[in-house]
């Protein structure tokens, strides 16, 4: 009888890998064979798995981005046990769920980083980083809608350019705490002063 | 007589050379030797300059710093010929220049990429990166002061916050711009929503 070959986890192996490459040294320089190396595998059998170095990216940024989103879900169940969080709340921890605030987040970000400097060259390297994207702009949006209803937002802001923004401010705040112009906690900071601009009618902030 | 070498003349047609194989097909694989052949000078003559790639980019990074620094005095003295520009022109062209809005400032942002993904993982390499930060946060955050001592930015806002959102987002947005998840000039949109929101006191807004 052949030996059953779990590829999950051999691909898990994989990943975790290119995690500690990535967390060490990055990943530009990394070859399929050093990767190969760490995961205590051979080349021929890392290449069964992956054809490309890129196409080892884009396994380890969907791998991250399954990661981080479970993590987010396990705070969100952690931090309201009793009752379902408001739409402040789950945009607060989803937010802060992106930025550096933690060695295993931060890791995460460089391996999307690797990912990102590939995929602003590459348009076929675009598509997996993307397509994530606008489903979490739509969740965002859904939840400025429901603050509004709620009394909680004012009634003239353009939720999906506001969905945007607090995306994109993230990310730049993120970039410039990896550049050590802030802490991670100051873009955290940060990041609760622009949602409390935002929710000006939120009753406990007044 | 010894011929007298332009030494700044070789750094620029470096930093040229550099900034094609940038818009071409990235830096992460690019040797100091290919460098050296698009240059059209030897190896040892580039690594008489820049003894390793990180120098090298180091130098790239400051050069596109100072030519995008230098595009956006020539549009702020193009558009505002006859006055000086409002805290808000000045805030407007300064944030439209940092996005890729066109060719040229797009292999500039790609080259900064390139520069960004290696500081991240090397803090000797964070240094050169930063170091325009504050001053720029600086300057910021004088404009925004001035705007509200003319009543067009509410007195109760946080300026230096205001400042870093400002780069933040914008930063943020161009990195979704590179990402196709919206055109440049959604992105131009979008700061431009943000800073309406932020001057609320503007006599043309109302």
């Amino acid at each position: 009888m052949p030996k059953r070959v779990d590829h999950e986890a051999v691909r898990q192996e994989i990943a975790e890998a290119l995690w500690r490459i990535a967390s060490q040294r990055g990943l530009d320089g990394a070859s399929l064979r050093e990767v190969a190396h760490e995961a205590g595998i051979s080349l021929g059998r890392l290449q069964h798995y992956f054809a490309s170095k890129d196409d080892m990216l884009v396994f380890a940024s969907n791998h991250i981005s399954e990661l981080a989103d479970r993590q987010i879900r396990a705070r969100l169940a952690g931090a309201f046990p009793d009752r379902p969080p408001t739409p402040y709340e789950l945009l607060r921890v989803c937010l802060r769920g992106m930025l550096p605030l933690d060695d295993n987040t931060r890791t995460g970000i460089l391996v999307q980083i690797a990912y990102f400097s590939r995929a602003v060259r590459d348009a076929r390297m675009r598509e997996p980083a993307r397509k994530g994207i606008p489903p979490l702009l739509t969740w965002f949006a859904e939840l400025l809608r429901t603050a509004v209803d709620r009394g909680e937002i004012a009634a003239d802001r353009d939720l999906g350019a506001e969905a945007m923004l607090l995306l994109a401010l993230t990310d730049g705040l993120t970039t410039y705490t990896l550049l050590d112009v802030h802490e991670a906690e100051r873009a955290a900071e940060l990041v609760d002063y622009h949602l409390g601009r935002l929710f000006q009618g939120r009753a406990d902030t007044h």
